[in-house]
């Protein structure tokens, strides 16, 4: 029984990281976009009171199980990598 | 024009982070269940093998726009948040 169990609920896992992933990456499409909407203004890519209101409203949302701090933590990782990502593209765009 | 460009796809971000919030938390409650199974089980909570398996699952689906070693990076922070937090609940099964 509880093998099944586990093999259940870890196929459900699984099918999470993958809803994960492509949460992940489309956020990254639109960072990207954002990224070149701004080039065009002339605006300064990095918002940091943007990061700050976003992770207040992702810490007003959390019920949990993770805690605040955890998701806030995990959440700076994602918007670090599209920051990243946007500096790639304003490199790339340079070189051109 | 290009403000209201901006606006929107910031709204489609903020949307994303509030998907990106929940399906965080439901891996979170799918991995302290799998933690009560393997308790009853006498299972090591940890197991490494299946990590780097769900890692490379996970990169054969990325089609980007982040790179393989982006995305390891951001699942592997949200795996130990999940290991922590089986970690937690086993203290507290401990206390009881």
């Amino acid at each position: 029984m509880g093998n099944q169990e586990l093999n259940d609920l870890r196929k459900q896992v699984e099918d999470v990281n993958l809803r994960l992933l492509e949460l992940i990456n489309e956020r990254g499409r639109l960072v990207q976009e954002i990224g070149r909407v701004k080039e065009t203004q002339g605006v300064n890519r990095f918002d940091p009171v943007r990061e700050r209101d976003m992770l207040n409203i992702i810490k007003e949302y959390n019920d949990g199980p993770f805690e605040n701090a955890t998701v806030e933590h995990i959440f700076k990782e994602i918007f670090k990598a599209g920051l990243d990502l946007q500096q790639e593209n304003h490199q790339k765009a340079l070189l051109v």
